[in-house]
């Protein structure tokens, strides 16, 4: 039989009435000849819920313990997912972490997947049962239990479905695909029906929620095709897959929006090789992303280096890049947290600069200020004020003509 | 360093405050020159709520998903207890049931423990750990997940101090040890000092909600002193061993009262050899347990058994009788649910008549009309109206004396 893995988001095993209309839908599929394997995130803000739990009890929690702690989530909506399968006459059976064989590192809170060895899986199948299965957790060779990082339950699924060798990978969530832009700031947004992994990579990096990055890179990594549907209807959703580059090359496929961005600048730095380095090994070893990082021309030997980090993070990069700002003599540490990235992503934007200087005449346009700039093959990106993010994006996805239908 | 078994219940870890104040005693524990495993339950009423979860996904949930999915209270709050303990600079480990080895049966929902491997908590203990261990809970040979009944985490750590060798066991709860009553009906209970196994054991069977009967008769056969306590204050507990028969024979300890009750009576029955298997061979496929039975002398060649269940167990008793009771040629099977079992439980009360007597020269002063009657070596009980059940445990209080110290 046909294998199709599938996976359910937190909002569609969100309650009992969900997890019903869940266990339906893969009964469905399994009745027209198809062997299930079912990935599932925890309930609703159950995560929430249990992290708001552990740092009631510890400030800073022990890593293993709260990796333990939160894989319950996902447990239990795989074990809900199962019974209400076995109630409706769906042969059935949960498989953990553990028993499905996700070997993980020891990286605690966001340890990477070594291998799946996918021999129970095949067994149960083999048996007639549909197979479901927790997201986001595995276990390390001595049998700790290890939690992949948030979102993560895409990436669980997409790789079940490479170490199945399935043909595609269903990702469901509570949106009908990927769209051009976020539906709630663009009410004009329209459902792409087909995007490259490149393109989806940067969407979802820029803040496009409606898949985890990780998931996308290991998908585009195997040629696995990856669907995103909704879970609340039977429409079909977007397609991800290699993309067909001679049709979609020099096309704006999308634009991002990520309010959670804050910036941090050091200016007059006297100029010396090994600068950056100096500034941002520190804040590695501190495990702080750096997402945009602008050095500005040095002018009589100062140099003034500004990087974006996320909102969380703010606070712990400020008491990182203090001492380091004193000691390379740097005189201004200035940060803000009101900033915001809007991006335009679509394959082959870099090969046509018409994009970049119609993004930033639009932006012009509308009497927005653009801090900082960053490209990539196919994205353009500016940082600009919060409050001006939302009509930068109304703005932005008529300039580039994604009103109108694909 | 001496080592020290604590078992913490679902009360005891309530609450983030309570999981601090719990931390604080193990800690505690330990820095006065002990080695602590300790054995937690489900925060609050986190099984139930679970519980309700299976029951609004399923109607008849299965077994094995049933258990996982219970299992992840108890993983929770020895994850959030653990964390705990570092927060406040106490080396700790949490061990699921699979990592402390706790090897069950595969009889889902009533698991039965096989044996105990503790070498990864000797190991754990060694390398300076405290080590927190989920009641409740174990794994079969194949690694599938089962739960050992409701309330069985007393038993997992009476078992986990066998195995352990360890000199004693405590069980922390929301009480100050084992009362001559349930004080919330008899204002004037008093805390026993010292109780016997067997006492204890007619006393939890009875309907003192206090300790787990099947951990009361695991710690019996291994001769493990248990000391039950409140872990919400210091003072000292009841201690439950092998007892000083020399002292105690004789002694009525306490009064036991439990409104779970509900009573069949099959009456008009043509007595013949077997009847009483045909009744309660069926009753014991069903899984339901039978407690006090009844056969009345035959008169006329016609035989009236009357039995109690819980009431939980009523309906389906009560389906499964009737189909009997026509074979038999029953004539009536008659049904109530308002009882309650009034006992008292001493040492030695068989070999003196008196206290039979006495016991039912209370319940007639009171107007108690007797139902059933029920006794052991250690114990008399008699079913009565549920109504007059509190008056009657307070009569029998203080009739036996028991409202003075010991």
């Amino acid at each position: 039989m046909p294998l199709v893995v599938q996976k359910y988001g937190g909002t569609s095993v969100g309650s009992p009435e969900r997890i019903r209309a869940v266990a339906d839908r893969i009964k469905r599929t399994r009745e027209s000849g198809n062997d299930v394997v079912a990935v599932v995130s925890a309930m609703g803000d159950m995560t929430d819920r249990l992290i708001e739990l552990a740092l009631s009890v510890a400030p800073d929690p022990d890593r293993r313990e709260y990796d333990l702690l939160l894989s319950t989530g996902e447990t239990q909506s795989s074990a809900l997912l199962t019974m209400a399968l076995k109630a409706c006459g769906c042969p059935a059976i949960s498989l953990s972490g553990a028993l499905m064989g996700v070997r993980t590192d020891r990286a605690h809170s966001r340890a990477r997947i070594m291998n799946i060895e996918p021999a129970r899986i095949r067994t149960e199948l083999a048996r007639g049962h549909c197979v479901i299965v927790p997201g986001f957790q595995g276990v390390t060779e001595e049998g700790d239990v290890t939690t992949l990082g948030r979102g993560a339950s895409d990436l669980t699924a997409i790789a079940v479905a490479v170490a199945l060798e399935a043909p595609k990978c269903e990702i469901y969530t509570d949106v009908d695909g990927v769209y051009t832009a976020d539906p709630r700031v663009v009410p004009r947004a329209r459902k792409l029906h087909r995007i490259s992994y490149e393109e989806m990579l940067e969407l979802a990096h820029m803040g496009a929620r409606v898949m985890n990055p990780r998931g996308v890179e290991l998908a585009e990594l195997y040629s696995l095709p990856v669907e995103v549907r909704s879970s609340f209807n039977d429409r079909s959703g977007t397609l991800i897959d290699r993309g067909d580059e001679m049709e979609e090359r020099k096309h704006v496929r999308g634009v991002a929006f990520d309010t959670n961005v804050a910036k941090i600048t050091l200016a007059g730095i006297p100029d010396r090789p090994g600068l950056a380095h100096a500034i941002f090994a520190p804040l590695a070893d501190a495990g702080i992303s750096v997402d945009v990082i602008v050095q500005a021309a040095s002018i009589g030997g100062l140099a003034e280096i500004s990087f974006t980090v996320s909102r969380a993070d703010l606070e712990r990069a400020r008491a990182v890049v203090e001492p380091v700002a004193s000691e390379t003599g740097a005189q201004v540490v200035h940060s803000t947290a009101n900033l915001a990235k809007v991006s335009i992503v679509g394959t082959g934007l870099q090969s046509a600069p018409g994009y970049a200087a119609k993004m930033f005449g639009t932006l012009a346009g509308q009497g927005v200020n653009i801090d900082m700039i960053t490209t990539s093959d196919i994205r353009i990106t500016c940082v600009i004020d919060e409050a001006a993010g939302e009509d930068a994006v109304r703005a932005l996805h008529s300039a580039f003509e994604l009103d109108q239908g694909e």
